[in-house]
Parts: structure tokens; C-alpha cells; sequence
């Protein structure tokens, strides 16, 4: 990871003589430090300066090419005339005690980390195959009268057992009606023959985050389940189709939710396609039905497309894939058949 | 969880026409819907318009005593004339995005927070319970050879096994020099014969997070570190006995800082001495030289003194209580004996 090199890139982009970088994930990004109270100042001739407490200062001091400093007041420890701030990481009240007349920036270390390096595509390579094969070994247990909140634990557990970091976010696991609640939070319902199960997780690996959904039946499927999955799938392989180099991220939700909005289900998909994935795990670009803004090459993205009957049930599909000049790189290989357990 | 209630003690200590609550464990505390994308505004008649996205509407329907709107934009759909924002959670871009002429309150929600209900702390003690088990289970695994990073994981399974949501936060497992680094993230260094060992972790349950570190030896300790462990023992003790009703937030400190200093090792402990859990790892109060306030009764905190030897290793020992009227209630009841492995 060449961090001098992502602060030299961030330097050549500021219209101000410096800008105070607080948000957690851009520091790590820009310095290697994971902490929960540092901030760094990057000037426009590339040199950082790196402000930290004791607890995370031996580690501070390992990073390469930055000046660092000890206060426990990050912020402002390393404000100056002329340094701007990171308008969606200082809160108002820090922005008023710190003199509330600083210039502000939004989204200038974000955009700079939409687009991968190699390096970052291997970690989410990685995160991924973990995320597959705890899916692999986990399926198998999924089985009539085991409860949502257990094959949640069950894929964490697992996930972390082969070498994730941690699990990337909160596991969903719906079963039957459930499954209408796009972010349901996995109870004490014991699954039963006759659900559609949707299983949405992921791991986290060397901080970068995994995300991917299948939906599974226990026992067979009504041709109404079917149906829906084949729709969904439908939908979701025409929204991977449409990720490429320099599409529109208007566009590629387009292809997925017009193949839905025409089975007659457009209310039943209330979310935007997909969005970036890397140190964070919903970060830029987003695609969605008013999102603006074209992919580029080597930006790591999930494509999810889902419909949800209220009281029924719903599915859900969705994978990591990374646009790539000769079209995308799938990174969760999970079949999209659909498993009948 | 009686949350109505909760919002009608906010609302009386209100002294604006509406509070928007957009701090996500704030809006959990006051409605019962954990969401990444939710508002609640609390009048002063205690009457409260919950917002959130498509994503989230069906759980938020299920919050009792709220009118619920569907609008992506939650800060947006719930701001009027009188609305005072949450200094510490509205962004500098939100607030400059909204008008920018928004009063301002900060630690309205987080002082309310501060003393729980006995529901609360039941989940604390659960959390806590788990915490001490899964040290149990994992102990005797920890053995020459085997990596920080696979203690850690140890744990971390463990805990989800036996029922936790998921870690409090991520694991520390530091051996031997790396214990002298307060917050040394886990690698794969093996642990050998002769190390301390600082494993500080704890379960999330029901959304409350438990707090404990424990140092043991591996294989028979010499005698500079027996020293530093009972040093760092009995400064733990002393401060957990200043933990009352009552008690100045710099005395406790002070307590078992005091012990630390007479030793000797004054710059060897760096940081405060603890913090407040709840539904947040680290919530009001905290403990520290340069902390004010009192502690007040069925307050949650953690006691945490540390002494750390920079190149040779170091002792952290906390646990969770709770301060009650007649003393406080100890929740991680782990032994606080050298174990020797």
C-alpha cells in the first residue's frame, strides 16, 4: 500500500493550502492508522502531518513519510490559517468550537478512493472467497426448525473462522415473510419448508468489506417463488451486464429495475441497485433510479436488485463485482442457481 | 423498554419548540428502531415524527407511539420553524445542506442516556455473562504457538456461539511487547512462554455492550511482571471502590492513579481510567484526570488502569459494574487472580 503516493494524489487535487482529514477510514486510507481519534493534515506540497492520543501513538509513528504528533484533541491540534475541513466528517459542534469559520470540502478523499488499486481488488478478492465459502459450508446446516438468528451466527462464526477480519456488517437472514423486509434483523423465527430464505452478509478482510445476498428455498419452491427468483435473477444478471467503464450509474440501475418495473413489480423495489464497497462498506459511487456520476475502471461494486411482497416474502440477489476495461470482474462466485436445501 | 417514556422525560427537559434526533443510537434509544437511515423529531408535548427510508418503514411501523413518513432524506423531511439539531451528529455539509441557521443542542439524548433502566442493565449483565464465559471456554486454548490474531477470533466466535448480537468491538490481544501498546490490533505474532497477554473484548447483547480485559501469564511470570500486575491490580481496585453515587468523576480517577503514580509509572498510564457503556462501547461519562461531573446511581462504567512499559510489555485490568446505592455491582465477574497458563 504506497501511502505517500494516495497523499501526492489527494495534494495535486486541493484548491486549499491543506485540508484536515477526519473521517476515520479516509486517515487509514491516507496513512495506514485504524484508530478512533486521529485526524491528519495533508498541505498541497504532500507532506502530513498525522495527530493522534497515546493509546494509538506507537502505532502512529509506524506509519511511513508523515510528521506525527501527540494530543488528544485530533482536530485541533492541526488547524491552521488557510486548512479546510471534511464537511461530512466534522460535526457542527466541532466545526463552532474550533472558531466555525473554516473553509469546507465534501468528499474529496472519497472520490479519490472510488477507484482501486490492485492491492485494494486482492483484499476484496480475499473478503469474498471467505464470504463464498462460509456460504458453502453454512448451507448445509440451514434445515427446518433452526432459527434465523442462529444461521446468522452460524455464517459469522464461520466467516471468522477462516480468516475474516470480522463480518463486514450486521448478517441478514428473512425467512417466508420476513423476506419482505429488505433489512430485517434476524429473530427467533425457526425457518420451515415452504420459505424463501434470504441470506445477506459478508466478510471483512484487511479492512475491506465483502458484500453479497442469495436467496435460498427450503423444500421446493410454489411457482410463485420461482417465479420470482427467475425475475429477480433476471434482473440482476442485466444489471452486472451493465457495469462497465464509463456507464452511467442511472443507467446500470435501469437495466435491472426496468425488467422488474415491466413484470409489474416497480412499487416492490424500493432501494437503489447497488454501491461501492472498500474500507467502508456502502461507500461511492451509488446506483440508483436519481444517482448521477459514471463508473470507471476498477471500482469494486454490488449489484442487488430485490423485490419484496408485503406479507409474503421476497428475494433478493446480489453480488460484488469490480468494473474492469474488458467488462466486470465477478468477485462473489456463489451459484445464482436457485438452492433448494 | 418503555420508550414513550423516554421521550416524554426528553421532552421535558426541552428548551426549544423540538429536538431532531438524528445520532442513529439515539434514535434507537428513543423509538426502538435500529436503522442507518433514520430520524426522530420529539416535540415538547412529547409527541414524535419518526422518518426513515423504504428500507426500514415496515419495522418502524412497529415502534409504539410514533407517526412514521417514508423520505430517503430523514433530517430534511422533519426540519421547521423551532427545530434545534444535534450538535454532534448533524455534519457541518448536513447543516450548511439544510439552511445552516438551525439551533444547536449537544448531549441532550447522551445525558438521558447516562443512568439506565433495570432493563438495561439486565442486558448488561447478560452481555457481561457472556463476556466471562467465553474467557472460560477460550483460556485453555491459549497456549506457545498459537497467534494473537487466533485468540482473538477464539473469542470473537465464541461469544456469537453462546448467544452474543456480535463483539462489543474489536478484540486486543496483545503479547508480550505488544502489550505495552494500549490498543495494538491483534497480528500474527505467536504468544511464547514468558508473555503477559492483554486480551480486552467483550459481547453486544440486545444491542448493550460489556467491556473486560484481563492479563495473564504464559508460563511462570518473573518477578517485574508479578510486580506490575499486582501494582495495576491494586490501583483496579481502589478505583472500582471509588465508584459510587456521588463520586467525583476526577476522584475515581484519581483513586486508582494515585497507586499507579506512587509507583513510580505515572507516564506509564496514559489514558483515562474509564468510560460509560451502554448502547454505545464508550458513552458519557468518563473518567479521567481532567473529567468533571459525579456519577449518580444505575450508572454503567468501566474501570481500566493500565501500566505500560514501552519495548518490555504491560497490564491492563478492567471491568464493567454499575453503580448502585449501596456500592457498586460488579457485572464481569472473571477473576482478577494472575492466571497463570
Amino acid at each position: 500500500m504506497n501511502y505517500v503516493e494516495r497523499r501526492l494524489r489527494l495534494a495535486s487535487s486541493l484548491d486549499v493550502p491543506a485540508l484536515l482529514v477526519t473521517g476515520p477510514v479516509n486517515v487509514r486510507y491516507l496513512t495506514g492508522l485504524a484508530s478512533s481519534n486521529a485526524a491528519v493534515l495533508v498541505r498541497a506540497d504532500g507532506s502530513a502531518t498525522l495527530a493522534t492520543d497515546s493509546r494509538y501513538l506507537q502505532t502512529a509513528r509506524e506509519c511511513a513519510g508523515v510528521e506525527v504528533i501527540e494530543d488528544r484533541d485530533v482536530a485541533a491540534a492541526l488547524l491552521g490559517p488557510g486548512v479546510a475541513v471534511e464537511g461530512e466528517h466534522m460535526t457542527v459542534a466541532d466545526y463552532r468550537r474550533l472558531g466555525g469559520d473554516m473553509a469546507v470540502r465534501t468528499g474529496v478523499v472519497e472520490s479519490l478512493r472510488t477507484i482501486k488499486d490492485e492491492t485494494e481488488i486482492d483484499a476484496l478478492r480475499q473478503a469474498c472467497a471467505l464470504t463464498d465459502q462460509a456460504f458453502a459450508d453454512v448451507a448445509d446446516r440451514i434445515a427446518p426448525g433452526v432459527t434465523e438468528r442462529e444461521i446468522a451466527r452460524m455464517l459469522e462464526s464461520r466467516m471468522t473462522e477462516l480468516g475474516a477480519d470480522k463480518p463486514a456488517f450486521d448478517t441478514i437472514v428473512a425467512a417466508g415473510p420476513n423476506g419482505a423486509v429488505p433489512h430485517h434483523v434476524p429473530g427467533d423465527r425457526p425457518v420451515g419448508r415452504g420459505d424463501l430464505i434470504t441470506l445477506d452478509f459478508g466478510a471483512r478482510y484487511r479492512g475491506y468489506h465483502a458484500d453479497m445476498t442469495r436467496t435460498v428455498a427450503l423444500g421446493e419452491p410454489a411457482a410463485w417463488q420461482r417465479e420470482l427468483y427467475d425475475l429477480v435473477r433476471a434482473a440482476q444478471r442485466a444489471g452486472r451486464k451493465a457495469v462497465r467503464d464509463g456507464a452511467g450509474a442511472h443507467d446500470v440501475d435501469a437495466a435491472a429495475r426496468d425488467l422488474i418495473a415491466g413484470a409489474g413489480h416497480a412499487e416492490h423495489f424500493g432501494h437503489g441497485l447497488g454501491h461501492g464497497v472498500g474500507l467502508e462498506i456502502h461507500e461511492l459511487p451509488f446506483l440508483g433510479p436519481d444517482r448521477t456520476g459514471r463508473l470507471k475502471d476498477r471500482v469494486p461494486i454490488t449489484v442487488e436488485p430485490g423485490v419484496y411482497l408485503p406479507g409474503r416474502g421476497g428475494v433478493r440477489i446480489e453480488d460484488t463485482l469490480v468494473t474492469r476495461a474488458d467488462g466486470p470482474e465477478l468477485l462473489t462466485l456463489t451459484t445464482k442457481e436457485l438452492l433448494v436445501l
